[in-house]
């Protein structure tokens, strides 16, 4: 049967099922047509609304019958095209889903619908005196957390993705659900097919549920930012406080032209020079003297003296400044779109993967201001494109192909946060060479007619 | 062709390939039929001895080719059956693949061959000021400890074999090599292959070479033992430790029967109650802050003072009586075997399932003392049974089912930490349901002939 006739076929059969909650205008499929990233759209064929697990099985069950590719949707935060509908097919957005399903305080965890947002999470727990890690720039659910293996600030003292996610409910290409990993902390029973899930950007299944870690606040935080008189100074600092294990909360690093993006974003005053973002966490005395520690060795490296935040407001601005700095870089250029990238590297070799990056952009004339979770060896290079201009896309193309292969020369990876999408799949393949035949292996095991966000991960 | 003629088939070719590297004498195929477990032996048909993965990887190819079994073995310690030769075949001892390749101080990883085991890369570290964290019981091989997702006494604060391990070399069943992960801290590029190996029990391929992370040692370290009144106060001792987050290094539980066993083993004359080895890692400062809120809790459900153990000297001998609980409990009845099972709850439940367990022990006349990685609410039960009697077995293996049905209905899992092996297949299918078809899906994915440690992991 033809495509068109496939899925139309597809299309009536989801418009009985869930009604109203079913579309195919035009609006809504342009507005499940892209993501943040700089790739042009690509649009779904119609747009699903389920409200439960069960409904993503029935979905999942009449795509499968009509072989018409499934592209699970959460807030479309995405960066390296990871929601976009290249093949076309049923774009299924869980932001429906949105159901906090239980909070359990005394084991530290939580199970949430797919559709509920980091943010959302954040504010029920706060009377609890509990939170969740994992803070990627965008607000973003934690399906899509979870399936682009996500990070953020705080990873270098809680983990990623990868490390608080305990447990999936999952729906499978042909319609199956299965339940993977638990609430005990540990397991040894099994093969691990939570974290098969994680970071697989749906292609293997759609994530549905999920059950993660939760941390306590911290008895005292507090925050800082340091500017230091050259980029390498800032990063050495980094890499000596994570070299002595000072278990900072977030050491970010932005550099002078996302410094001054950020003062003009936000209105802020900031010196534009390489500056460090820090947070610790800790009991009083604990945070009084990793902070003695850090600043002492960022005064070692010509950092100047910590100006601190010490109320929570002035912690929330500084950090609002850090999470917004995506949107002050697309604001430098009025018309264009943001182009991040990330890689990620050893610390040993962060400072002259950086200082090359910087090099680099310089050379080719790129507006890439350079912002990073320093502490994980990850930085992000946020290109602003004209979108239009042929030459200019080129030269970012390439640019970003240099990152790449500076990176994995330096025993790095491709991406740190922002996963593989439409973007990277080549750089997947320089990466990881026959594990990739292995990766490929995996999913025609799991999805044979490659219905489950088909084109994505793999060329 | 017959299995027998398969067999000999591969063998000469095996001979022809490895030499002396291989036999199929007697001696040395008992010496690999069995582990530290209570099954009887099943012996492989023939032991190879590969000195680099090529060499492992000709060994696959020429299985493979003839349809032979092939079985990893490191130190022979696992506990559920996890090396021994069910359905024959050839047993492949890494045993002498034990180089450590590369320690990286500046970036805390360390890659090593398969063969090497725990203490032998400590005792490397120790002048680096650096560790290797994951303690199992034994001193096992890392291809083993990866293998069965290994923890031990430091996992409550530096986690298990699962955030351990950073990438692998692996040999399919095929002969394949393929590389996992990086060395990158973290990463979004591709499925996530190392966590799929790490657990699988050599049932998807053979682990040749492993970068883990390495800790740098904590500046202040002190050790206490604290025995209680009554076993509840010890377990809700640790249960408020871990929901106040406070970062202990180690909090192991040893009941009166294992404190008892202890004594006797290692001549030592610690009060038989139920007590708490506690260790604690960090600045002078932070390690007494910690232990003075640990102590505080543990008053307050009954327990005793404090016994520190300050020198180095001393806290080893504490810690080696920990280690050696099983041979202690081995030795409390002569002639015996020791069958040990581990269970993993939700921490909030962990007094409820110790508790009645204990009292299943009892009223069952066994004889099993309990130790626990407490704090991740992970505990042992080491049964010593008389392997000849019939009757006894039947009440130790009805035993391990009421164990392991107690913990899943408390949402924990049929092992923490010695995995599935032959023992707990059925337990298996208890806790995961639907998920295990998606387990053998990807078995008969990338072993279609069920080469790789056969009849392991699944019925």
């Amino acid at each position: 049967m033809s495509q068109a006739l496939e899925i139309s076929g597809a299309c009536a059969q989801l418009q009985q099922l869930l009604g109203d909650r079913f579309t195919r205008t035009r609006h809504a499929r342009e507005l499940h047509g892209r993501d943040e990233g700089h790739l042009a759209a690509s649009l779904p064929d119609a747009v699903a609304f389920p409200q439960s697990t069960a409904e993503v099985a029935a979905i999942a069950g009449v795509c499968a019958r009509h072989r018409v590719a499934m592209v699970p949707f959460g807030a479309g935060t995405s960066l390296e095209g990871q929601v976009m509908a290249s093949r076309g097919g049923v774009c299924i957005d869980l932001g429906v889903m949105n159901a906090i399903l239980a909070v359990r305080g005394e084991d530290l965890d939580a199970t949430v619908q797919a559709g509920v947002r980091r943010q959302q999470l954040n504010r029920h727990l706060r009377d609890q005196g509990l939170f969740f890690s994992v803070d990627p720039g965008a607000d973003a659910t934690f399906g899509g957390m979870a399936s682009t293996r996500a990070s953020g600030t705080n990873a270098v003292r809680y983990g990623t993705m990868r490390e608080n996610v305990l447990g999936l409910t999952v729906v499978l290409a042909d319609g199956r659900v299965i339940h993977t990993g638990g609430r005990a902390r540990k397991s040894a029973a099994g093969y691990d097919l939570t974290h098969l899930f994680v970071g697989a950007e749906g292609t293997l299944g759609i994530i549905t549920e999920l059950t993660m870690r939760l941390h306590g606040r911290a008895a005292a935080m507090s925050s800082a930012v340091c500017g230091f008189a050259d980029l390498s100074g800032a990063v050495n600092t980094v890499i000596e406080t994570i070299q002595l294990g000072i278990p900072v909360a977030r050491i970010e690093l932005l550099d002078e032209a996302m410094m001054s993006a950020v003062n003009a974003y936000a209105g802020l005053t900031h010196a534009e020079s390489p500056t460090l973002f820090l947070e610790f966490h800790g009991t009083d005395a604990g945070v009084r003297e990793q902070a003695t520690m850090v600043s002492r060795i960022a005064a070692s490296h010509g950092g100047g003296d910590f100006r601190w935040a010490a109320v929570e407001e002035e912690q929330r601005r500084l950090w609002q400044a850090r999470h917004d700095v995506a949107y002050a870089c697309k604001a430098l250029r009025p018309g264009c779109e943001m182009w991040p990238t990330d890689v990620c590297v050893p610390i040993s070799r962060l400072t002259e993967c950086i200082l090359a990056t910087r090099q680099d952009i310089s050379s080719n004339g790129l507006i890439a201001p350079i912002v990073g979770h320093v502490g994980d060896g990850n930085f992000h290079v946020v290109m602003v494109v004209d979108v239009n201009d042929e030459q200019e896309m080129r030269r970012a193309g390439q640019f970003n192909d240099r990152l790449v292969r500076r990176a994995l020369s330096m025993g790095g990876t491709c991406s740190g946060e922002h996963g593989v999408g439409l973007v990277k799949r080549e750089h997947l393949e320089a990466e990881h060479g026959e594990a990739v035949a292995v990766m490929r292996q995996l999913k025609r095991c799991l999805d044979p007619d490659d219905l489950m966000n088909p084109g994505k991960m793999f060329v």
